[in-house]
C-alpha cells in the first residue's frame, strides 16, 4: 500500500497530524494534495504536547512540516 | 477537496496564517499563488504568541514558512 | 544492492525508523513511496531516547525527517 | 491578485522586507526576479528588532530567507 | 575522479559516515543510490562523539543528512 | 532591474556578502553562476560581527547561504 | 570567470573547504560534481575552530553543507 492510498483513504476520518516543533493537529481528513501532502482538517484542535492550543473549524496544514499522519 | 481550492474559496474572507518561529498573521485574504502559497493579506496584523506586534496594511507572506491557514 | 530494494524488501517485516529530533518509530513495514521515502508502519510505537511516547497503530512517517531506516 | 503582481506594482515604492532571524530591510524596491523572488533595495537600512545596523545604497536581498514583504 | 565513482568503489569495503547532529555510522557499503546519495551499511555502529549507541546489522543512512563519507 | 544583472554589474568591484550565522565576507566579485548564485570573490576578508576572522585571496561562498549582497 | 572553472582549476591543489557547524576540511581537491559541488579531498585534515578533529586519507565532503571553498 502507498502512503498516498492511506492518506485518501483517511478522508472523512479523524488523523493525527504531528509536525515539527512539537505541535499536533487532530480532525477530520477533509482533503490533501499530492505531491506537496498539504492537509484540510476540519473540526480540528491544535496541542503543544499535552496542551490544547486552538481549535480550528477549519484548517489547510502544508505538508513541509509534517512527521507522521496517523489515521 | 484540494488545500488549494479552500485557498481560493478564502479570498475576501479574514484568515490565520501560522509561521514558523510563533508568528502569526490575520488578514483579508486577497490573492495567492501556486504552488508556493505566497498570500497576500489585506487589513493585516502580525503577532507572536498573544502580542501584537504591528499592523501591516498589505503583506505578502511567503509560502516557504506557513505552518497553517485557517480560513 | 538499492537503498529502494532493501526498503521494498523490508515489506511485512519490523523496521526501525530514526528521525531528526531524536524520534524513532518501530513496527511493521506496510508500504513506501518513491523518491520520497515516505513510509506506512503498522503497530508501531514511538520513542523519544528510551522513553515510548506512544502506540500508533498505523502511521505514515514522512520521509524527509529520516536519518535511517534499519530493516 | 498574484503576490508577484503586487511586487511588481512595488518597484518604485518603499517596502518592508522580514527576515528569518529578526533582520528586516527597508528600502525602495529597485527590482526582483521570478520565482526566486530576490529583491534589490536602493537607500536601504538594516535593523534588526528596533535597532538600525547599517545603511545599505543598494543591496539585493536573496528571497530565500523573506518572511514577508509589505508594500 | 567523480564523488560517485568514489562511492562506488567503496562497495564492500569499510566506510565512515558522517551526519550532521555529530552522529556517526561506520559499516560496509552495500550499496548507494543517485543522486540522493542514499547508502546501505552492513555490519554498521552508530556513534555519537566517541560514544557507541548501537549496532546496526543492516542500515539506509539518507543522504539528506551526510556531512562527509570517508572511504 | 533584476538581482542578476545587478550582480553582473559588480563584477570588478568590492562587495559586501552578508551569510546565516552572522559571517560576512567582503571582497572584489570575480565571477558568478546562474541560478545557485555562488560567487568568487577576490582579495576577501571574512568577519564575524566586527571582528574579522580571516584573509581569503580567494574564496567561492556558496549562494544558499547568502542574505544579501551589497555592491 | 565561473565558480565551477575555479572548482575545476583547483584539481590537485590544497583547498579549504568550510562547512555550517564551525566544521573546516583542508586538503587536496581530487574530484567535484556538478551542480551538487561534492567534493573529493585527499590528504585531508578536519578542524572545529583550530582544534584538529581527525585525519582523513580520503573524504567525499556533500556540497549541501558548504559555505565557502577556497583554493
Amino acid at each position: 500500500m502507498k502512503p498516498l492510498e492511506m492518506i485518501h483513504d483517511s478522508i472523512g476520518k479523524r488523523v493525527i497530524v504531528q509536525l515539527r516543533g512539537e505541535r499536533e493537529y487532530r480532525g477530520v481528513l477533509e482533503g490533501y494534495d499530492h505531491p506537496h501532502l498539504n492537509l484540510i482538517l476540519k473540526d480540528a484542535e491544535e496541542l503543544q504536547g499535552e496542551e490544547k492550543l486552538r481549535d480550528l473549524p477549519r484548517v489547510i496544514v502544508r505538508g513541509d512540516n509534517i512527521i507522521y499522519v496517523s489515521p
